[in-house]
């Protein structure tokens, strides 16, 4: 069953980039919007980087150096060359190439500009037709209270290489935070045909985004089906920390797990098929299973599963 | 007659560094202090630009490229071509490594630092131990009118390529800025032995110097002789507008022009071999004059004109 409507992706970095590129080759322009976590955003250097942002810009531009996994290809590195003669911290690394997009940001953003604004015109420039909104104009800043202590998120994800324990997970600011103009008319839209949850970390990347007042509940209001992707293969993450995250809140990194995480939103899960005797637990629970391969290697795995993911929910659309 | 005591350089960019570089290579880090004009300093994709401090701490660290005549050697522009990709302003070329120095610069301003500390950091990490001082902490900022109207300096100089007829130069904010505490502690130095001022424009590199209040005076009662290299050899420029500029400003483009500009503040004028005829009639304006060659090519061209510039101010001060 083919879907209808539009469709509503939520999404993180590089795992969620990944679907929301095959989303992105699969739905016209007019037929996607994808919201994206903005949690990991901070200043470095004086300049404003939104980590996930430009991971999904970089991606669905085709800009994205896909051997190292984030950053642009083809990326220079003299200028953070030079700020170690300086001292500089470099403990984050900004490209040549990549600079451009924080410099043009934070310009912006000083002049009063909203991100979701700057977000959609430096994603125009480089191509991307789709919409992409941050979750929130407003900042929301994830910090992970670990073994060594509190850590803004980058200073845990990049600069500890997820490596201390992780305790408890908050998000600076989310109380405050508003949803932003566009997304809200997104989320009133009568034609919501799906909402997709990407295969991002379901407490690093995704639940800063639900933990925009109002944003899980207009979600759920939109009442088209919601289908996860679990991050999950195997009882590991494909990539970063989620299953050691996982286990470090005594959670069993598992398929189920991450549909316990969504439980109230979600009715679908898509399982790797190395996971499929969990489809009768999910189903047990109440929830849709599909077992398909959700390891996204090449643009072809990319844009099979968003197809997948988009005829599961038109499925799970179908038969209410 | 070997100068004694502390040399201040005034300077402004390119001419003005490469005298100053020869100072650097003559006297000990103790016994030089290089006031750099500040009026060209601009706000560029919301980054605190200095050019002439710049340019003076690229040569200084022997890290500027030489055929181009500013920024690094070695430099990268992918940031810049980014930047196009993103439609934002090209006109005025930030390298890759030179971007380092306007992001550091511009967070420690943010910050709350001063332009002088900040300076003296920066250039002390790439190996300067000469104190570099900025002419002011606070803004100034030199506007040029011209027939095309009126142009902040780099609009007129980079992105207008000097094309305009120049009516007017104006230094905004001057008359509010105030010399730092450290250009003030050099100034009341007793053993200042010369006040050297370099080839740099004397209309739009020095003037916003000694605009800044109680700056031209206080060289002055240092009781120092205060000497110029002419930046006008056989009627031009040797680099840059000043020749132009002078005859919009309708005055001859010649040293003694450059004499008469520093009227009443300069002691003695070098003036370059072609230009030999000039010498009789400075002295009869009451000035020295010094004959020699002022076109600096080689570094051993920088460190002679140096010395005998220091010579000449030793050996007026011991005339009197």
């Amino acid at each position: 069953m083919a879907l209808d409507g539009h469709v509503i992706a939520v999404c993180g970095g590089v795992g969620g980039a990944k679907l929301a590129f095959g989303l992105a080759r699969t739905l016209e322009p007019g037929r996607l919007t994808i919201v994206c976590n903005t949690g990991d955003d901070f200043e470095h250097l004086g300049l404003h980087v939104s980590p996930d942002i430009d991971t999904v810009v970089y991606t669905l531009s085709e800009l994205s150096d896909r051997e190292r996994g984030w950053g642009l290809a083809g990326e220079t590195w003299n200028f953070m060359d030079q700020i170690r003669r300086f001292g500089g911290a470099d403990w984050f690394n900004l490209g040549d190439r990549d600079l451009a997009m924080h410099v043009q940001r934070t310009q912006r953003l000083a002049a009063g500009e909203r991100l979701t604004t700057i977000t959609a015109a430096l994603a125009g420039a480089l191509g991307i037709a789709h919409r992409l909104l941050p979750m929130s104009d407003d900042p929301v800043r994830t910090c992970v209270a670990t073994d060594a202590g509190d850590l803004p998120f980058q200073e845990y994800f990049v600069r500890a290489r997820c490596e201390p324990r992780v305790r408890s997970i908050r998000f600076e600011g989310a109380a405050q935070a508003r949803i932003s103009p566009e997304l809200s008319e997104t989320l009133a839209r009568r034609d919501i045909g799906a909402v997709i949850i990407c295969p991002s970390n379901p407490y690093l990347s995704i639940d800063p985004i639900l933990a925009v007042p109002g944003l899980r509940e207009g979600l759920a209001a939109t009442g088209a089906p919601v289908v996860a992707v679990s991050p999950i293969v195997g009882g590991e993450a494909i990539k970063g920390p989620t299953a050691k995250l996982m286990r470090e809140l005594a959670v069993d990194p598992s398929g189920v797990s991450v549909a316990r995480h969504y439980r109230g939103l979600l009715d679908g899960l898509i399982i790797d098929h190395v996971d499929a005797a969990e489809a009768a637990k999910l189903e047990a629970e109440g929830l849709a299973a599909l077992v398909t391969g959700t390891v996204m290697q090449s643009d072809e795995d990319r844009i099979r599963l968003a197809r997948e993911a988009l005829a599961f929910a038109g499925r799970l659309k179908g038969a209410r």
